[in-house]
């Protein structure tokens, strides 16, 4: 009915997830949030109508008239699946590849919460995590590298079908895919079984085989057919993203035994056959409920521990140990100031795991004292990623969509650009991810041009939802982490330092929790009102602040405007955005070690802006780059001369 | 001397690729740039040091002097190598995994251009691909999927030697990287060895067998170690990424039977014998300077044209056939528009190639009466490359790299992201890729937000050197392949609708070669100066049109600029941009569907965006979504009236 859409793919995993579903999959459609439910990821997304099918004949909160609007303007069955939007997702997905690597998130999460909170006696996390993966799950290579990690991992509740249709968008798969996906996998310690995909007792025999195998994650090798049953076109790419249109759909129903004219046909003894899924997981639910009311008797503590990471709380007191810099101290680098607050909150969130893509010292998302996660280790709160960003950021989501932990993850702020399709898909499914982004600009000196950021922060702050903060110091940076733990709806990136910096004065300047509004005057002008406004984030406040005492000496009165996070500002109401940035004054000069696109929002029309412009970085010690780019404060201090005599030279 | 980099890959890989320079590799470092090179890419990147002293041992333009300035402010010797930079790099490479398959890229042109101009009896291009690459190189998904598709096409001349030293920064890799590498890349269809990567002898005899087998790639696993010498720290993470400090590299020089207190000493006669490579290589290159030369009497358009192609020159009428649309035609998506375009190029431009990930068709990145590149079909002109973006992007780097060959790529503007980082690189090593982003905005409809493009545009144009431009109807994208296709030393994006859009009529309308300029006065207010700009792009532009005759119908007079690329646009002088954009004229409007992010720099303090702003798009048709969104010519001109009671209330 919607004249578009991609119903081969659905039409040749019918028979799979039929079994898979009704036999295999434990899960109470009438309490989609039930904890101890297996999740399931449809990864190749494309074939949203067959889990929209598979949610309605199950019992979901979806009727027959949600399928008739599939693909309309606020419908509950979109183009590609929408974990917010519609009961029963899991995941949202459609670009390829992050399915598979959100299960194996999943996966994770659900052992490392078995190992957390399971007491003798008391199962209370125990799960699996199926998939449905195509053809182009499997060539993605955030696939591959997630699939190399669950192998090492050993994520042996892990069971994916892999619906071998043997076509793609652009015709057969021997156009581009011939390796021998079941070696592939076996290299990288699955479990991998091959079956013939419209086989119903195959099919069932496999998931069984898979679920017994509990020490390496499963591979189904499923041949299916695509577009099956439809006299012309299965096992045609044509299946693959074209609706059949109204004879080949009335010829595949004659072919399968169907009343050609019958439309949305669920025959009511079929219907009801399949509804026993709700029946099916109330029993399973109370059953569970029951015996985590004895879990909750017994341990009360972790009882409460568990609900509150379920229902993305925090736990009392989580913030009650981050850190205060003391501005006696020697500078110190943002990153090395969130690794300290990372320690802090760690100690009293015991549902926080943090890890890094290679780089888990060098961006200090190594939790102090704690062991790293592994197969033998499975409580180790260190995640290890290896250099694998992308699979990073999937896995963190999958994490997140799982519930009941928080991920944080660290690479170099550069390296966000591989793991950028994850942190879109963390903005658009309210997925409270940490992104600790480290080395955020050509401060972090002689890697060069192809390690310092430039683009980043800009483009980061592009994506909608996502929240960038960039702290000035080591007590903004405590603050940021307040502000990225209690967004567990939304991501947010810490843009931290490499080099070190001062640990700013707050005796004379505004208290760091001004971060939390997006920008805070942090330096009024001193002796009247001011005549500019100089904004900065992170390490260039520092410059800032030097600048305006330069123009103080001068007569020239500076504000200092610190301006961490653009997203928490823009959100604030007018009023105050008025009183931070006064549009009267029209002086105003911006400096960031990066590009400066999109500082025009800020500094108007009439001021100015110091960045990295039109160029990439390069590879110097750090502070040469700063002072051959002009990222100074004496060039601050030159701007902001300049705009005054150009903007009121009767003035001076 | 430089205090910071990493010494222990390159101590480990001397042996190695020591062998390999001056036993296999085929080069001429008096000319880095003849045509008939082996290509030689270090993809860890990290260890410069080693490929800056194969450089200077060999003879290159690379002095002592230049590795004692090594990661210092404009010296050759930078953190990582980089192309346009240092004399004999090949591609600029850190980022790990993109020079494995900038090497896969570099084998498809070899054999591509072999095809094409090498004639009986003259083998004109005849070179192998060697690489150099490590445990992160192989742990990168990009890597896996140039893998799989290097083992698909069977390309026999590529010959990687993989550093298997168990470390990485983080410890081991038995901490994330346990997988049977050996197995993987066998499973991809390639020739696997296992040698001690200590054992020149056994390096020899790997390489040698690697030449000899031509059916496939080839994968030498070779087992090093890591600061090869330093009693400390041999086998460790430290050796990585930290100077060894002075006591331990005097204690490494002892245990290697080197004088301790020698810095920078390379013996008289070491440096005779490596610099063998300068004979060596000018007798190979003039060898075949006659060969060329010989073909050139025979074949002297085909010598013409691969001279051409490999200078990055275009041949004369290039552009001939390019397509000019007839306003009478009905609508036609820009994607189909730039599927014309590229027909008509690629038959003047034999050297052209052009594919897409999976869509090929969609993005009409397909060129008509080609066949597809394969191992069987050397000679196709397509490629595919399957669901793989980010290999897809980093072959075009490789391809580029190798010179003598345009690809075009293309997939959807969302998938960008997946490929982001190869974007990246073909910025900053100013290769002309052209990368076609079609289904660029929520105008793709009912596949919804996990395809709709928001932040992409102002992402990409963030990045520094790339050009983004996004026409509005099929003569302006005739007008934007003529840009791209001559920006053969910086990459371009054309993003491309997917929906049907107006021929604009010309006749009334100023002409789309205004296009070359970034922005252009498409359509003059009517009746005297402007009140008011309206500014647009791609799509949007025939909605700023009917919104300017709405307008004109009350009597404001409206001018329409058509803007495809802000970074044309910023290029042209101070005097063209005031023409377009009066700074006296404050009443502006741009439209465009996405994200309004980066529009203040046009529309100035006192203008309005309408965009999508803090959102995702939605599945629907997309007529609908441009509605319920404001996308409209209503919003346009209610917009404009608007602005224009607040500026001017006097006037009204």
């Amino acid at each position: 009915k919607a004249n578009s859409g991609h119903p081969g793919t659905a039409m040749g995993l019918a028979t799979a997830s039929y079994v898979m579903w009704t036999k295999f999959l434990k899960f109470n459609p009438r309490d989609p949030q039930w904890p101890d439910r297996d999740r399931f990821v449809l990864s190749a997304g494309h074939a949203s109508v067959l889990l929209y099918s598979l949610l309605y004949l199950t019992g979901y909160d979806l009727t027959l008239d949600d399928l008739k609007n599939f693909r309309q303007w606020e419908s509950k069955t979109p183009g590609h699946p929408e974990a917010t939007h519609t009961p029963g997702v899991e995941v949202t997905t459609g670009p390829l590849g992050q399915g598979f690597a959100n299960g194996v998130g999943m996966a994770l999460a659900e052992r490392f919460l078995a190992t957390l909170f399971n007491r003798p006696g008391h199962n209370i996390v125990d799960h699996h995590t199926y998939a449905i993966c195509s053809d182009g799950d499997l060539m993605e290579g955030v696939a591959s590298e997630a699939a190399s990690l669950a192998g090492h991992l050993k994520l042996g509740k892990l069971i994916y079908l892999y619906d071998d249709n043997k076509i793609s968008i652009d015709g057969s798969t021997g156009l581009t895919f011939t390796e021998d996906v079941g070696k592939r996998f076996d290299a990288y310690g699955w479990h991998v079984q091959r079956i013939d995909g419209m086989d119903a007792e195959a099919v069932a025999n496999a998931l069984a085989a898979a679920k017994a195998e509990t020490s390496k994650p499963s591979l189904i090798i499923a041949r299916t057919h695509i577009g099956y049953g439809s006299p012309k076109y299965q096992d045609t790419a044509f299946a693959h993203g074209n609706p059949l249109g109204e004879d080949e759909v009335r010829a595949t129903k004659q072919r399968l035994g169907w009343d050609p004219d019958a439309h949305f046909l669920v025959p009511d003894e079929a219907l009801a056959e399949w509804r026993k899924a709700v029946d099916r997981g109330r029993a399973a639910q109370d059953e569970w409920e029951r015996r985590f009311a004895a879990y909750a008797r017994e341990y009360p503590a972790e009882a409460e521990m568990f609900r509150t990471g379920m229902s993305r709380g925090m736990p009392a007191s989580w913030d009650a140990d981050l850190p205060v810099f003391d501005p006696g101290d020697k500078p110190i680098a943002t990153r090395a100031a969130s690794g300290k607050a990372l320690d802090a909150v760690a100690k009293r969130v015991p549902y926080l795991v943090a890890g890094g893509a290679d780089l888990t010292e060098n961006t200090n998302t190594k939790i102090s004292g704690e062991t790293d996660q592994s197969a033998e280790n499975p409580s180790g709160r260190v995640l290890r990623f290896g250099i694998r960003e992308h699979a990073m950021g999937a896995m963190a989501n999958g994490v997140l969509a799982h519930g009941g932990v928080v991920p944080v993850t660290g690479t170099f702020m550069v390296f966000s650009d591989y793991m950028r399709p994850s942190i879109r898909m963390a903005a658009l499914s309210n997925l409270g991810a940490i992104f600790v982004l480290t080395h955020d600009s050509v401060g972090l000196g002689e890697d060069g041009p192809t390690h310092q950021p430039i683009e980043h922060l800009a483009s980061l702050r592009a994506i909608p939802g996502l929240a960038v903060i960039r702290p000035a110091d080591a007590n903004e940076t405590s603050e940021a982490w307040r502000v990225a733990m209690e967004r567990r709806n939304a991501p947010t990136v810490l843009a931290l330092t490499r080099q070190a910096v001062p640990i700013l004065g707050r005796a004379q300047l505004a208290p760091a929790s001004g971060l939390r509004r997006g920008a805070y005057v942090i330096a009024e002008a001193e002796g009247g009102a001011p005549d500019a406004i100089i904004i900065a984030t992170g390490s260039e406040v520092a410059i800032a602040l030097d600048a305006r005492e330069r123009l103080a000496a001068e007569g020239v009165r500076a504000r200092v405007v610190s301006m961490p996070s653009w997203e928490l500002f823009a959100a604030q109401p007018q009023s105050y955005r008025d009183e931070v940035l006064p549009p009267a004054i029209k002086a105003r000069v911006a400096i960031e070690a990066a590009s400066p696109f999109g500082w025009e929002r800020w500094v108007g029309s009439e001021g100015r802006v110091i960045g990295i412009n039109g160029r990439f970085g390069a590879s110097a010690p750090y502070a040469v780059i700063y002072e051959k780019l002009g990222l100074t404060a004496d060039n601050v201090a030159g701007q902001v001369r300049e705009l005054l005599a150009r903007s009121a030279p009767a003035r001076r």
